[in-house]
């Protein structure tokens, strides 16, 4: 087994969740990641904590069958239930044999589905969890890389010293908590500004997430103004969505537009009063995602970019007497930031061309 | 997919677990089984309950890692017991990608979780449960067999007309019920005698073994004398013991010998004192499984063969009042009774080379 997957599953254990002696711990596979929950095991033995593998969440053939046959009148199912409450850790490792199987599966059965179970998903979120990646073939597929380019790709992301991650990040979100305004200009299209103030932001050094990798925070949901072209391509229930383009008048999308698929961005837009409103403002830094792979727990954290989402503001990223924009969607979009781009904030150049004050 | 795996998942649902609506469904399988597995979510699906799929028995090479990692001092997993406390119905699905996975796993640590995790087992056995077989490529390995031809094996054994298949061996369980003595003879190494007075027998009609297809009950533990020679190998801990004799006075195996691996039969004698007596005499009726694949949730429902088992009497088959023979093992062993064989109930044949009474 390549060594790196042990590196990973000790990173999961040690720093993510930070396991302890007597944990119960689910782990939410597919088979394809067989090889990290093998190692997972090893760690959690090591650790003297007590594993269970699933395919909940991640066993998207089943999923399919169940949700294609169901008559749709779902009910919570209690087993499940009951074992996240018992558990005190939540492993979910994404990895696919076919990122696109349940893209046969009607969306509103789907939604129904999502909201039946609900609670489930409150559980998992109440616990220590991570969401990781586990670099299967099907994923290195739909990144259009190569299975091995994939394993470096993925496990350079992950493997890092992620403390000196946090102290990095730190700088930036020292300069956003208790800011004012954040402007975003990229190129010729996209100039947008924001209200944070008020709203913390947090370090994202790969707790919740691994690979770990911006800060973000919420901008207040009136305060949006300007445009934004998001160059990097949407994934959103299995279809691309490519150049989306936004007009914000007091936070509010009052004009869209995509080169490809723009029925599903109008879809988005139309699911309610909160989705045309920003929930994040996110600031890709790790650079070792280096490139787009339509796979948004790396998209979202790659460096030189950011990235700023449609609906639910995190309840950790609103300051206490602040509005929260509520919605029952979260669609992260992406601006490149690498070249003929700045942020500001409260009139300070913070960012050019990818590069940080703090790091001139 | 092939159509016998959806007949299969229907007959687990609907013959051997009565699957209601509402029923919190645990499905313990190795990701061979992933055809049968959706087919059951299509069924569970259908019939308004609702699945989890987990590897906790059946997920081997987690299992393997995690046995050789530990220090050995197992706790009860408290999420994985109140998931099974909380579930209506268990599916265990056996078929694996290699049948000797933990082979290397110390006999002494297995055993160790074994006894850690006895409550898991018990609360398993109180549900409504079906221990069945996917037919994957290494279980047709292990029964020397292409795997077309293992598929048409196993499936035959299981899509059966089970109604048909307990009316049919209703007739052994009457001329057994109510019987005093037993005596099997084979050839010139095997004629043992026993009383099974006042024990019930079972009919198993595929209710908690798909495949089922056997009568069983068992035999006073002080009653057993004469000499028994079984045909059949044993496997046992991932090791062949041939042609076991063993020969009995006043119930106890006062002799033994084996061709290959004497020591792990003896190993067994070992074990404690009932591990020296008979806890089980079966008569295997399912003639669709017409050979040995060294798998005994099929070979003790063959045709035309008695099995007999040292060790642990099932409850269920131990008349008020009798003693039950208590061990912690509970060994399975075949007499081929096809050729120069019959059986005697009471002084009357019963069967002769196979062929029943009541089929005359």
């Amino acid at each position: 087994m390549d060594p790196r997957v042990r590196e990973h599953a000790e990173t999961i254990c040690n720093h993510s969740v930070d396991l302890q002696a007597g944990d119960s711990v689910v782990i939410d596979a597919h088979p394809v990641a067989a090889d990290l929950v093998t190692a997972l095991h090893e760690v959690i033995a090591d650790r003297g904590a007590n594993p269970l593998v699933v395919q909940e969440r991640l066993g998207k053939r089943f999923q399919r069958a169940f949700l294609r046959t169901h008559d749709g009148d779902f009910e919570l199912p209690s087993h499940v239930m009951a074992l996240y409450e018992e558990m005190d850790v939540y492993v979910a490792v994404r990895g696919s044999d076919n990122v696109t199987q349940t893209s046969d599966v009607d969306p509103e059965t789907r939604s129904a589905y999502a909201q039946a179970t609900q609670e489930l998903l409150d559980e998992r979120l109440s616990k220590r969890w991570v969401l990781t990646q586990h670099p299967a073939p099907a994923n290195a597929q739909l990144a259009r890389m190569s299975t091995e380019g994939y394993e470096n790709f993925v496990w350079d992301a992950i493997l890092r010293d992620w403390d000196e991650v946090r102290e990095f990040q730190a700088r930036m979100v020292e300069i956003l908590d208790g800011a004012g305004e954040v402007r975003i200009v990229s190129g010729e299209t996209t100039d947008v500004t924001m209200s944070v103030a008020g709203n913390p932001t947090l370090n994202d050094h790969a707790e919740r997430n691994l690979p770990g990798g911006e800060v973000f925070t919420a901008p207040a949901p009136d305060s949006v103004a300007g445009e934004v072209h998001f160059d990097k391509p949407l994934y959103h229930q299995g279809r691309e969505v490519t150049d989306v383009r936004l007009e914000f008048e007091d936070g509010e999308v009052v004009d869209h537009a995509a080169a490809k698929n723009e029925a599903v961005l109008t879809g988005v837009l139309e699911t309610d009063e909160g989705a045309r409103r920003l929930g994040e403002l996110g600031i890709g830094m790790n650079r070792a995602i280096d490139r787009f792979t339509y796979n948004m727990l790396f998209d979202e954290k790659m460096g030189d970019t950011v990235h700023m989402a449609l609906g639910r503001a995190y309840e950790d990223t609103v300051g206490e007497g602040n509005e929260r924009n509520q919605s029952a969607v979260h669609v992260d979009m992406i601006v490149d930031m690498s070249e003929d781009s700045y942020i500001e904030v409260d009139g300070e150049r913070v960012q050019e061309d990818g590069t940080f004050v703090f790091e001139e």
